[in-house]
C-alpha cells in the first residue's frame, strides 16, 4: 500500500486550501488504496479573507494547522515533522492559500519569496525521487522550489500565470479540468482543478484521480 | 434537469458542516447531473471549536453563512431566501454544527431547542411532497422537524443517538456507510457517513451517492 504525504495550506480557497481539491484528493488516495498523513504548516495565514465577499477581514488572523485541521478532521501534523523518507510520494492541494502562505507568489508571481520550510520539503522528495502531485496553483509552489531542473507543468490556460512558471524555468503545458500533465523525468504531476473558477466539480475529480493515478504509477 | 437545495451548517465538522460530507455531496449531485443552489443561516455559529485540539475557543464567534462561503466558493446564499417553490428536493449534509447551530441536539438531544427558520424550510419541502437527504447527524434535525409524520431514518449504528430519534417520534434503521436508508413513504433518504469517526472515505462517499441517486428517484 503506498503511503502519500499530504499538504493543506488552510481551508478556504482564498486564504486557505482549495476545501474541494483538498478532499478530492483525500478521495482519490482512498479509492486508490493509498494511505495518507495530512501536515501543514504551524504558523499564522498571510491574511482572513471573508468568503462571502471576498474582501479580507481586518484585525483576524487564523492558524494555518488549525485550519486545516478541519478538513482532516484533527489529523494533521506540523510539516516540521514531514519526512520524505517514510512517504512513497508528495501531495499539494491548490487554492490561494498555496499562493499566500507557502509562498507570496499569488502577490508577486516569480519574484516570490518562499516559506523555506515548504519548499525544503519538496526539494527533498524530488531530490529522493519520489513523485510530486500539484494542483490548481500548487504547481506554481513546485517551480518556485525546483524550476531549475525544468519540470513541464499545467496551470490549465491561463497565460498570465503561465508566463510567470515559465520565468521560474518550468515549461508550461496547456491542460483542461478533466485531464492532467505528467512530467516523468522529473516525477511531477500536476492538473488545473480550479484554476477555472467556473470548472465542473465531476471534472474537477476526474482530473485528480488522474494525478493520483499517475502518482502512484511513478512510485 | 432537477434542481436542489442544500443546506450547510459552517465549516468544519466541530462546530459547522463536516466539510468532506459537503463535498461530496456536491460531487454527487454535479456526477449526477443535477443543479444545486446552496444555502446557510446568516448568524453567529453557537460557538468556534480548534479542529486540532477538539477545545472551544472561547471569545471568538464565526458566521455560519460566511463560513459556508468557504465550502460554498462564495455561491451561498441566506436561507431566507430558500423558496421550496424553486426546487425538487433539499439535501443537508452532517456535521457537528447541524445539531449546535440549527438546533441544539448535540447538548439536549430530543429535548432540543430549534432554528424555526430552518426548520420551517425543512417542514415545507415535506408538506410539498418534495424529497429530502440527511446526512450524518442531519437525520436528528428531520426528526425534531416531522418526527410526528414518524419517518424511517438512519444514523447509523450509534444506539444513544438512535434512541433519542425514536423517542421524536421517528423509527430508526442501522444502516452501514456505504449505504442509506429510503423512506418512500415520508420522502426521506439518510446516510450515516462520518457518524462513524473512522469511516473510510470512498464510503462515505458512496452512501452519499446511493443517497442522492434516491433522492433523485424520489422527485
Amino acid at each position: 500500500m503506498k503511503n502519500m504525504a499530504v499538504i493543506l495550506a488552510g481551508c478556504g480557497y482564498l486564504d486557505g486550501a482549495e476545501i474541494r481539491e483538498s478532499v478530492l484528493t483525500l478521495l482519490a488516495l482512498d479509492t486508490a488504496g493509498a494511505k495518507y498523513s495530512i501536515f501543514a504548516s504551524n504558523k499564522d495565514q498571510h491574511h482572513v479573507v471573508d468568503h462571502l465577499t471576498g474582501d479580507e477581514v481586518v484585525g483576524e488572523s487564523r492558524n494555518v494547522l488549525e485550519e486545516s485541521a478541519r478538513i482532516a478532521r484533527g489529523a494533521v501534523q506540523d510539516i516540521a515533522k514531514l519526512s520524505p523518507d517514510n512517504f512513497d510520494a508528495l501531495i499539494i492541494p491548490g487554492g490561494f492559500g498555496v499562493a499566500k502562505n507557502m509562498c507570496s507568489f499569488a502577490f508577486d508571481g516569480s519574484a516570490a519569496s518562499v516559506d523555506e520550510q515548504v519548499v525544503g520539503k519538496i526539494q527533498a522528495f524530488n531530490i529522493a525521487k519520489k513523485p510530486i502531485g500539484a494542483v490548481c496553483i500548487a504547481p506554481a509552489l513546485v517551480a518556485l522550489a525546483i524550476g531549475n531542473k525544468q519540470p513541464t507543468l499545467t496551470i490549465g490556460t491561463d497565460e498570465g500565470t503561465a508566463g510567470e512558471l515559465v520565468k521560474l524555468g518550468a515549461k508550461h503545458q496547456e491542460c483542461v479540468t478533466s485531464d492532467c500533465v505528467v512530467d516523468v523525468a522529473n516525477k511531477v504531476v500536476t492538473t488545473p482543478a480550479y484554476m477555472d473558477d467556473n470548472a465542473n466539480l465531476a471534472d474537477v475529480y476526474a482530473g485528480i484521480s488522474k494525478l493520483i493515478s499517475s502518482v502512484i504509477q511513478l512510485t
